[in-house]
């Protein structure tokens, strides 16, 4: 049996649900976790408050192995990604001594409230220190908690990337010339034969070379290159413009 | 009272969640929301899977004004948003005589199943034919139902977009070359002076020409510019690099 692990992402992000920001951390966390052989089922963003980011967490902390968050741990009135965090877990916030350390040693004589906001954490919380980061990333339970800032978002994953490795997918790829209207029976026919291969149509306007992209993927290596072949026989030679 | 109106996305995309293709109609639509001054609260991305689909369509169809969908609508096999949102409902799928009846003609005796199946929609579905589109949008209770397709996705929305609009936004902006652990205190103060501001703080890592970029919007403009005076006011003066 494949080791299998589901993730979900809870973008918290006033700037992206306005159309100021274009999110780009849940494309790259997914193309991420599917190299490590994980599985995304759900990207959910939600306003910078405490009420939704606890109600996402009540939602999709039981229902996947891992959760991210991404966003609203800065030190502004508008960063309460921890607060709900801790609602939603019905944990407490507190003020950790290893970061408050750490904050009063950067900041020396400078340090205010708002800095030290960056110390609080969620009752219970694991600091992760792999990757030499110089300012830990926050664990509680299964939910992994990262900063909006994508250059950072991406450090602080790259760093704990290795946790969540699984087996990984095959993916084979095949280009059709003919529409997805002529071939869609073919796909359903492979499908009755390999009930259990994932496979995704996907069409393309305008392009010289192909209008459909059609993937097949498992964990299962042979199972998908005998997929492949069904397939292969019952579309016309004609409508195969290339392989992968 | 500001006319308001809540918007949300849910988006059908196993292609999304797999890394295969970066979303990008979630980005256009909150951009096209905002324009017309429509408040969109949330972004849900999910696999092609019928109760995926049923059950997001529970959550959001009695809590926002309006829903949009994104994919799964085409002829294959994992085109299933119409039979979730069907599912989500407590609906039927029927085939609509007027969309048989433009299959036909354009496919003429290439006409199958597959085809057909474009056909299908939720029982008590409305076809939408503003904007002169060849085929309608289709619209059942407060769910408007888009194609994944980016081009066809734009065009479609365009063509309905005057259906969302509410009172617009009112937006002032300030760069500030101070970092936001600097300037927390001072956004605070404003905000307990003008507590329904929607006040954002995004910081900006390597840009020689400021560290933060603060937003601050409400329906009501003269609300925002007593709230930018104030916020001017208490920000050091070297902090301002410019405002828009």
């Amino acid at each position: 049996m494949a080791r299998e692990k589901t993730a979900a992402l809870i973008v918290v992000g006033n700037e992206i649900l306005s159309g100021k920001v274009a999110d780009t951390n849940s494309t790259f966390l997914a193309r991420e976790l599917r190299l490590l052989g994980a599985t995304l089922r759900r990207v959910l963003v939600i306003p910078d408050e405490l009420d939704a980011i606890a109600e996402s967490i009540r939602a999709y902390h039981p229902a996947y192995d891992i959760v991210f968050t991404s966003g609203g741990v800065g030190p502004t009135h508008d960063d309460v990604t921890i607060a709900g965090i801790a609602q939603g877990l019905g944990r407490s916030v507190v003020r950790d001594p290893y970061l408050e350390g750490k904050l009063r040693e950067f900041f020396g004589d400078n340090v205010n409230d708002a800095r030290l906001k960056m110390a609080e954490v969620v009752s219970g919380t694991e600091l992760l220190f792999e990757g030499g980061v110089t300012f830990p990333t926050l664990k509680v339970e299964n939910i992994y908690i990262l900063p909006g800032i994508p250059e950072i978002f991406r450090t602080k994953f790259q760093a704990i990337g290795p946790r969540f490795a699984a087996d990984p997918f095959y993916l084979r790829v095949i280009y059709s010339s003919e529409p997805e209207s002529t071939i869609a029976v073919m796909l359903n026919q492979t499908l009755e034969s390999f009930p259990d291969l994932m496979l995704g149509s996907y069409p393309k306007l305008n392009d010289p070379e192909y209008r459909v992209r059609i993937t097949m993927e498992s964990k299962d290596r042979d199972y998908v290159e005998r997929a492949f072949v069904k397939l292969m026989e019952l579309l016309p030679p004609r409508a195969v413009v290339r392989t992968e």
